[in-house]
């Protein structure tokens, strides 16, 4: 259909004045943070579930691709209308519509920015863990969505352990509710737990119910350098034979605080440091000083080169310089970003740290990583200039070796960004051919005409 | 087919020995904890995997029922064979295969009882925290089917938060492996939770990977009396104000306490006690304090009669005592008990006790309550003399209206037994017709010829 016939058709449903159709529109829509857009045919913003549930009805009817967008910070093209179509924004739908401080729950539209909602409910006391890096942007929907992460995953868990019900317009066009505002509830299949990571292919999710917790009253943060990854992931190892389970539990590796020190000019660590480990530990007050004095000797048994603690807000943020500074310094050593967020069990991410160091040397690349070590879940930064053909080539060869040796070490080939069309090419690597079907089979249980979000996830 | 028949079918693919075609045999596997079983046309006692793929096929292939068992502890009949066919015996598949410290992790065959893996994982300084009633005979196939909780849900979650991943043969007979031994995975549909919980169902589960945390080091338990559940429910509701979140918070009615007073000929709490409340902390020694002093201060805000505290394990067990003997004591004061497990949002359990008050006054009944009110998951115990017509025909209405108050409450009518059959021809009062059609199709898109414990979750 042709952009004039879908304004014909959408434009009743929403009004006129929340249809967008010049060109710019079109690709800004079609555009998200791995940029590499597409441009829509036509975005639509409605205003509420029945208006998304007519919106639905006449894309299945007629077999119009429908693309939901929420703030478009996804790094694998997850709302990128690569197949046209229609670009649903929710944008208005963004209301905190209640937190509930008896039943430690909120229930939001899905367009509240996830930092919004973070500092709404800590103002009670209480505390939504998920903490994506883009929680300043990125919404509760999107989060939903991709099952977003955060450093703080190691001891709280992903999106997914605080999604307790949502409600969702199917793309067939009926608004159903999944779950409830009951913290268990065993009736029928979770699909609440199906759509959430689902990366927009199963429904139009429009109302989240989230479990909310106490807020953890006190925070220390520790920062230890390390000659080498093996000594910092030593640490961590050293930390989990002493049980105890820190907030976070981030890892810098040498490339990466060689960015830093350059983009700063000057360097945050020790001269020499090849990792840097970042723990928060959290909770009462008594508990923390116990669990903090734990980490000290975690790391003092590892061999840190120097060892800081903080537990004021001012002093904890320095100590976190180091990391908030790093996507910056990142993007002014090279033009061009290959961003992976590969998984592998904890142990293993000395296997992973070497197979990383193997793809170096061997492809004659810079690959600055860093991540949430607790999670062994790496964030692997190809640094390229995009002008330079070979290393691209070789950067595309190291991008699959290290997808395949991931799977070899028992990981996943993406922890929090999903696969969108960027991964869509190696979720064979992981994924077996029976899987696959299957899960085709469990799209087409939702989407028998496959318009919602289509070309992504499956190759 | 006649089981002559099928046994010449199964026979060839597990040996004549691991056939079981005797009547009494057939009944005893054709029938779990809801004691209303339907004999089995045979049970067959598969050795490994490939052998249970070779079960599925032949079952798919012939339209033949296929009804997997685990330890048979289901209070919904999810293990009974209401449609007649194989019933599938795991209880060879028995195995702890792997208990990995530094990864925090387990590999399990489905048939490990839950109460064992528990002990293996603590001697090494690890915890599995769901904790069903039943862990001492139920397995961890059974746990993950019916996605069991317990006590220690609370602070912990149920089984769905410890599953990392699971290898399962579906229905049409492929093997195939769902996320992975890494914490974070978000490749493709969370298949892994979308099983757990299915009420086997959806797949036949062969090994499962547990998340282990570390054991928490100390714990103290609190036994609080009231005069009655209000009380013990507004303590409920000050320590959420404190924020503490115990590791169990149970609730015992005035119905309860007095059988368990009748069944011991001597009361375990102080004579006009309404309702106890036995609260649970861990953690940290340090942390754990400064946690019971909260509790207490919350019991006494709310009346609390009688406050008893124990730290070390006899005293702990002491207190514990009149939940022990609660299921010991019901069985004694009536012949059947309708035993269900609702659900409603925490804040709501005042309500929920006085739809059942209003229950017992215009239906006559006794019932006795007791459950997880931190979760606000409260096993309701409806006691009838078997052979009464007319209290059952009440209580048959009964059940029906605490399901639709239940619901009415935002809550979910059940929180940890799941369906079955014994619930199916209720779950129309929680799901609207559309999810029911949408949870079909997704069973289809396993099972196109639903062959796998058919007649179960759907009316």
């Amino acid at each position: 259909m042709t952009g004039d016939q879908l304004a014909a058709v959408f434009e009743p449903i929403v009004g006129v004045e929340w249809i967008r159709r010049d060109p710019a529109a079109l690709l800004a829509y079609g555009t998200d943070a791995l940029k590499k857009g597409c441009p829509a045919d036509l975005v639509v913003i409605p205003a509420d579930t029945q208006e998304i549930a007519a919106i639905a009805r006449q894309c299945h009817a007629r077999g119009v691709p429908l693309v939901v967008r929420g703030a478009g910070t996804g790094y694998t093209g997850g709302a990128v209308p690569v197949r046209g179509g229609v670009v649903l924004s929710l944008e208005r739908l963004n209301r905190i519509l209640e937190i509930d401080e008896e039943n430690l729950l909120a229930v939001v539209e899905p367009n509240v920015i996830t930092g919004h909602l973070q500092r709404a409910v800590e103002r009670v006391g209480l505390f939504y863990p998920p903490d994506p890096a883009s929680l300043n942007e990125s919404v509760i929907g999107g989060n939903v969505a991709e099952c977003a992460g955060g450093p703080r995953a190691f001891k709280y868990g992903t999106t997914k352990r605080y999604v307790l019900g949502l409600e969702v317009v199917l793309p067939t066009g009926e608004v159903v509710r999944t779950g409830s505002k009951a913290v268990k509830n065993v009736v029928g299949y979770d699909l609440t737990q199906l759509i959430v990571g689902s990366e927009g292919t199963l429904a139009v999710v429009t109302k989240v119910i989230l479990r909310l917790i106490p807020k953890p009253p006190v925070q220390i943060t520790l920062r230890a350098s390390f000659a080498d990854v093996h000594g910092a992931v030593r640490a961590v190892t050293e930390l989990i034979r002493r049980r105890v389970v820190p907030a976070t539990l981030e890892l810098i590796d040498g490339e990466s605080l060689a960015a830093v020190t350059r983009y700063l000019g000057t360097g945050l660590a020790p001269p020499d440091t090849g990792a840097v480990l970042l723990v928060e530990v959290d909770g009462l007050a008594s508990g923390v000083l116990e669990e903090a004095a734990r980490v000290e000797e975690a790391c003092r048994v590892a061999g840190t080169t120097e060892l800081l603690r903080a537990d004021d807000t001012a002093a904890r943020e320095d100590l976190w310089r180091i990391r908030r500074e790093l996507s910056h310094s990142l993007r002014t050593i090279a033009g061009l970003k290959i961003n992976h967020d590969v998984v592998v069990p904890r142990g293993r991410v000395p296997e992973l740290f070497d197979l990383i160091a193997g793809l170096r040397d061997e492809y004659d690349l810079t690959i600055p990583c860093f991540g949430h070590a607790g999670d062994g879940n790496i964030h692997v930064n190809i640094m390229l200039d995009p002008d330079d053909a070979p290393a691209l080539s070789r950067a595309r060869t190291a991008e699959r070796r290290l997808f395949e040796g991931v799977v070899a070490l028992e990981g996943s080939i993406t922890g929090e960004h999903g696969i969108g069309f960027a991964k869509a090419p190696f979720i064979g690597i992981e994924l077996s051919d029976d899987v696959i079907a299957l899960m085709k089979r469990v799209k087409a249980a939702f989407d028998p005409n496959g318009i919602l979000n289509p070309g992504k996830m499956f190759p």
